[in-house]
């Protein structure tokens, strides 16, 4: 079996169900040779953001991502508003943690609300005020398409070709775009547009990370049963290799949220088959 | 409160959960006012069709849809023939019925195959073999996308724009197709691009079907717990709107699966609210 060149491979640090400190997830991540991590939110605010950027340094890992976004729409002007602060705190933290890209997830509709256009409107006013004080920070935004079981309740922002319109409406066509988009395979994999979607993201220069997982069959709970690569349907190869051939080049970054199965065991044996898998199935 | 013209109204017996027996689902729905009915293959196949055509006549109803098909991706081409094969006899027995459509649930993807791209060129054959099977009986065939979370297990056609290609491949532009798609609330309410879409259903004369019930929140089974409309959280009024300018005249008609809320009461009290529900959510 060949083995995957782990360097160019990263841990989001929810694949490891949180069950230990970010100090710790580091120095496992690292010393099973992994390039990169993706740690939450949960994991660093409140604590020495500095002292955990220089912990991710100094084991060698690249932040791909910074996990995640405040939802963003809210019934209320001031509630918007309190959502965008919130993310521009969390930009400075990415900034801090050197992140390649903060990661959002725009947030569904509001409780009570059945409007998605409005919804909808209000993500592309945050992201264009958070884009402006993510471009002083030096971090990149990285919207995160996600499935459209998740629509009312995480991301009214659910196509591919959405999330590179709301790129394009934003930050118009520019050379070097700090707006930009994740693919993470769980949420885009079904698309009949998804080819030419990814090949457009590559034209554009919008592909800021590059998530893998799988689709169960059958899918417990959309949420958190998500599956190893190789254990599901989506057929990881050949995304992946859409998406190099767009000219990604930045890290494969292993993102399960996976309550009943991986979660449940030693973060060794997750890291190990995360190992085996990005060489036999991704 | 005004009342919902319940002639122009539908329902789908999935709604009643299957109870009783056809026969009785007939005479309820008809005794509630509604001018329609779409029937189950389960609950047809196997019995004296023409007796159950001839009672939903004599009750008035109207047959919008008969539902459904069986799916066609095989791993075999054996395995397509005979799924076509069956399809064949579901469309003679939607004629006897005098179903307005027969309902095309295509399939997803084959146990063990992750090919997406070989599961849609078999619809795409199947629906063309059972479109001249359909023409040539009278019954117009209405392709029904799904959300996007049944991709994997129910249908590898998602999209309402992928629908209309699909359409559109197979029978080209003719003004009186018999081909067309099933609008139903719960599979396309999160799709940036409905407005856009069902307005192109319009002008293609496409639109078979509208069916309605609601998104709820949370969603504890993406299969069985859809809910009551005015419950969730799809604007429903809105798409209705849509499709009515869009030109749709036919019925409106009410699908809910709930195992565990409607399908366990009383099917007069279904009836009496999805009756209620149809004029204040609808």
């Amino acid at each position: 079996m060949m083995a995957a060149n782990l360097r160019n491979c990263a841990i989001n640090t929810a694949t490891l169900g949180f069950q230990c400190p970010i100090a710790q997830s580091i120095d496992a991540i690292a010393a099973a040779g992994f390039g990169g991590i993706a740690p939450w939110r949960r994991e660093v605010e409140g604590q020495n953001v500095p002292a955990i950027a220089k912990r991710i340094r100094e084991a060698g890992l690249k932040v791909t991502g910074y996990c995640r976004s405040t939802y963003l729409p809210s019934l209320t002007r001031e509630g918007l508003q309190a959502n965008i602060e919130s993310n521009r705190r969390a930009l400075e933290d990415a900034a801090i943690l050197g992140a390649q890209s903060f990661v959002m997830v725009v947030g569904g509709l509001p409780a009570g609300s059945k409007d998605i256009a409005a919804a909808r409107a209000q993500v592309a006013e945050g992201v264009g005020l958070l884009l402006e004080h993510g471009k002083r920070l030096g971090v990149r935004i990285a919207l995160e398409p996600l499935h459209p079981v998740y629509t009312a309740e995480r991301s009214c922002l659910t196509l591919l070709s959405e999330a590179l319109d709301m790129c394009h409406h934003i930050e118009g066509s520019v050379s070097e775009p700090s707006l930009g988009v994740c693919v993470d395979v769980y949420h885009v994999w079904w698309d009949p547009n998804l080819a030419r979607d990814i090949a457009r993201a590559g034209r554009e220069k919008r592909i800021a990370g590059f998530h893998v997982c799988d689709w169960l069959v059958p899918t417990n709970d959309v949420l958190n049963d998500r599956g190893m690569m190789g254990d599901g349907v989506i057929d990881i190869p050949s995304i992946r290799a859409q998406v190099e051939k767009a000219g990604y080049k930045g890290l494969i970054e292993v993102e399960i949220f996976s309550a009943q199965n991986w979660w449940k065991r030693p973060v060794i044996e997750i890291l190990q088959v995360c190992a085996e898998r990005l060489a036999t199935s991704v």
